[in-house]
């Protein structure tokens, strides 16, 4: 087999994470993962939803969208439309909850973090590199909330630990990581995992496109997963030192 | 570790599948999961959707719904809100992938079955007991096709296995199987399975709930759900031969 | 003239009311006139409307929905389709304004219940059903009130008298009571009546379909609607003390 | 007892029928019952809705509206706000119910009319303005379509009696006529009822606001709208002739 | 050239206004440039939206519509449509601003003033003639303000200037003033300008159907518009005095 | 006057114009006035809209949108609302209406091109920054039309001058060009200027904002304007050459 890009099995894309990107949110990432380029925006409002008022905890949640024409094909602007089609849902839901699991809400005191996704270029996997950017951004999020003095607690960290996230398929029967628009539109098989900085798994979402895969083909694709996270979750670390 | 009702790790609720539950639909299926109650309807209606036309093959999709006072406490209508919510249109999208992944759409000819998933009780579970709950009504739709001549080719048949979905979770630090809501509310993590009769993963979908679980737990649960939805396909097959 | 069920013309339907159909909700009563089953749940809530806050009175509330395969053609489901319909709004107002006519709002306290009425299955007379399951339903959730004290005055009745409704038409040129989905469609004439038990009427609502129909055949539906709503009120009260 | 008007109890209010009144519409009448006045144009369009294509006959539909300060307090405006209240959906299902109960749709050809019937001024009984008034421009619409030539057969009258329709209440246990908005406000049973011009009853919508009312009331109040309809259909017969 | 009405180059239509034209609002005028006919209503209301609590300002707004049959085709309903077109909510955002700048919103107290534009009969100028009649709609309402005591110091008056709005345009390569509808669908540039009762420029909308124009035309309508405002100014205060 | 930039009063902010900025659309221009930032794309597709069919002619429209942090506070998405705001829709109109006037429709043969503005970072004249790089990227994909063969007639250019905009204002006192954040929300007057590459005018949209302005300011922000759009076509001629 060979990809269509002429990587690896085990390859990433090429990975790029731009902070301060642009200059009004309190953390702003450009990342990109080959040929789809995201930005990623985080904002700090006082306050919570309502059904959490009163409790002490913070909130975090995230929103996704993608420019008309990030796509090959124009797609009808959603706020022209009048409503969020059911995969920008589902996505923003998956960021969202991805995030909460890397953040310790207890830490941020009865504030809200929103994380906006935007998809300035799309060439397959915009959701795990959404992902991967927001949590740049939200890292740099927490920098500036602890230096505004928001954080009730000084000494408790918000963010234990990095999140990461990747995609692994079946692209011509053999599994493959960090799938571009011309692998996940053909794949036969798509899963996208959400990983801690140590490992721990946050998010395992796979779906058989036309014939079920086996739990050995499962297994490779989950241990495949976890390299590519691993190298992310470095990139991440380098950025932010950086 | 006790569960709440006092099942075993291991153990499904009681299960029922009640067919045509009421009469107008091409297949009508009341599932029960323990008091999850669901009632699958399918329906027949000839042509597809516009970016299928002239392909020759058909198309399932699913519709998911909860009565208002199916829950402990009322949730707002959304026909009356005026929009289905983001947790109705992940379920939604996942049963009607789940079927579709099921069926050979090629031999339905220009057909769509519809099928509407409407919960009548809730009681933890929904969209597994959904899924396999439409199994059947699926499979009796298609029994109704085939007798109507609507099938194009009558020695291809039209959904080769059947397709079940369990949950499992993380309660009290243990694996546990079929979770009902006192379980799911409190749970550490929490995923749904959905396989089709030969074993194979149709879709896997896990998320951590507070901390992350690891790869040991991960291959624990996979492998009771593959215990559990074995024996939700005897059921099925039972129910379909009753 | 023969009625296509063959019943008599002043003859109702099969009629059962079942209470505790669902576990959840303060009352819940599957009413079935013939074919036609309505799931009607009460639910209690604390306050009321913005523009009823601090008068001291409670209010009664009531929506309707039909599941999309209720009825002999699939129906688009309103939530997906992002509204609800006339023929939907102008029911749930009649039910509610009828059940609002048999309660006493002072006796509620600033308390709400909301109706829901769910038709499982249609085979005309669902408004009607509607409003005699409701009446059971509403009665069933009083009782929880007064059981958990939510009643400010515990010697005023809130609901001194229960309701009933049924339809009256004109079908092949005579009068005929509680018409079912055949005789519905080909009716020249129909009616909805509600009654109190002591016979006031609530709500009379008649249209003519083709042509216009006389005083005199308006008053034989009347009569005989009366006639038809006694034999409910007196089912409804079995049920209650059953 | 004294009406808040001095009018006797079976009195109706000023009536005026102004034809012409805008310049575009193919009916355009003003209706003005004491200080209710409603605008009702009547538009011809070739063409049926979709359920109706291919069967030869016409369309009568009709839409509702009331400027916002039509009213003693601003109502907020329904195309900004994104939705037609429940109210305005019940009242334009009865004004197209009952201008279709008038007409011949067969002698229509596939064409539809359509009445918008908008409210300039409030003063209780909108609806039953707009359904007298609406008589009148669908009159003039139809005397339009035959000059133009669009009825299919000439000598088939399309509209072969006028209607009209008038509210009859009980304020301060008493039996009146057209109420005005002091009466219909604190009225005790409302009833409005649609006939055609032989006699014959179209629509009959009759509500207990406090108490239920009797039979006697009724067949009073039925009684009382008779002989105000006689007087409608004379005035609308003198401004056709006008 | 030769204007289709006959009129000279810079001749307004026969421009009407009618105080009092309904009895709710606190100020109702019809305006009537030539056929064009508004009608404009000013609802006074305690309290101004929330961006604006507490600082002691009030606020005036507008509101737009057009009755479906305004025009020489039927336009469906905004109602119905479940929104407001973009034109119209361009209109409404001008006619908001243009008024706002003729009053001192200091001296109105946290009250908001809305006028509502509603147009019965459409032939061009619709959003001019709005201006022009809210001008004295919201002049009567202020006198209905002070009367009631709501203004915070009656030593201030709150709208220092008139205010009134006229269309020039190219028709025919001409300069013309005031376009009706044959003009303004032929017009090669259309500009619509609002100006206060001392010559000061408010809103000036200029726009090239086809060719761009040049500067020196720009200068002439800009000039031709300044007389037909002044001579609207004469016909306000006429009408305010009258 | 100082301006807070420490610009000259008719001094452009630094202009950048990218193209190519994403690979999908057949034009892709990153426009920069400053530190606002707007993403242009161009979409070819073949048809029109229904109201143009079979005229043989092409369509330009336009969308806008601002990413939820383009600004300093976060806005709401528009997706996420369910509908685009007054402002959002008035200016993709303008802009629409802009590019319309600087293309020959004809000889777009029945072709749309879509243009999407959105704002990646906001510092003021996001309007007219979208119509200077809008420009460029509508001569873009018009050449890539040319090349595929769908114009009609090789002969006819389909873009005879460039388009392109700018803001002037009344900020302290004294017209400036080309105003950001700081400037615009104290302005006194501010008028967008959309003028053609000969120097005819297109769009004018000035607006008083406390006070009104008198003829001779108008005089000199239209001169101003125009010095300052002559160097925005040079800055497009060069980018398309480069």
């Amino acid at each position: 087999m060979q990809r269509p890009s002429g990587r690896q099995p085990d390859q990433l894309r090429k990975i790029t994470l731009t902070r301060q990107y642009t200059k009004h949110a309190e953390g702003s990432v450009l990342v990109e993962f080959g040929d789809t380029k995201v930005l990623c925006t985080a904002t700090i409002e006082e306050g919570v939803p309502r059904f959490m008022r009163g409790e002490g905890r913070g909130w975090v949640t995230a929103e996704y969208g993608m420019l008309p024409r990030s796509t090959g094909t124009r797609m009808g602007r959603e706020a022209a439309r009048g409503k969020q089609g059911g995969r920008t849902v589902e996505i923003q839901r998956l960021i969202g909850r991805s995030l909460r699991a890397a953040v310790n809400l207890e830490a941020l005191g009865e504030n809200t973090i929103t994380i906006d996704c935007d998809v300035l270029q799309a060439d397959g996997g915009t959701r795990t590199a959404s992902i991967t950017g927001a949590g740049v951004a939200l890292s740099d999020a927490l920098a500036v909330m602890k230096e505004r003095g928001l954080l009730p607690d000084a000494d408790v960290h918000p963010m234990p630990n990095m999140i990461a996230a990747v995609s692994v398929g079946i692209f011509d029967g053999e599994v493959v990581l960090d799938l571009d628009y011309p692998e996940d539109s053909a794949a036969e098989a798509d899963m996208n995992i959400v990983m801690c900085e140590g490992g721990g798994l946050v998010e395992v979402q796979g779906t058989a496109e036309a014939d079920p895969f086996t739990e050995a083909q499962f297994a490779t694709m989950l241990s495949m997963a976890k390299k590519g996270i691993s190298e992310l979750h470095d990139l991440q670390k380098a950025s932010l030192e950086g």
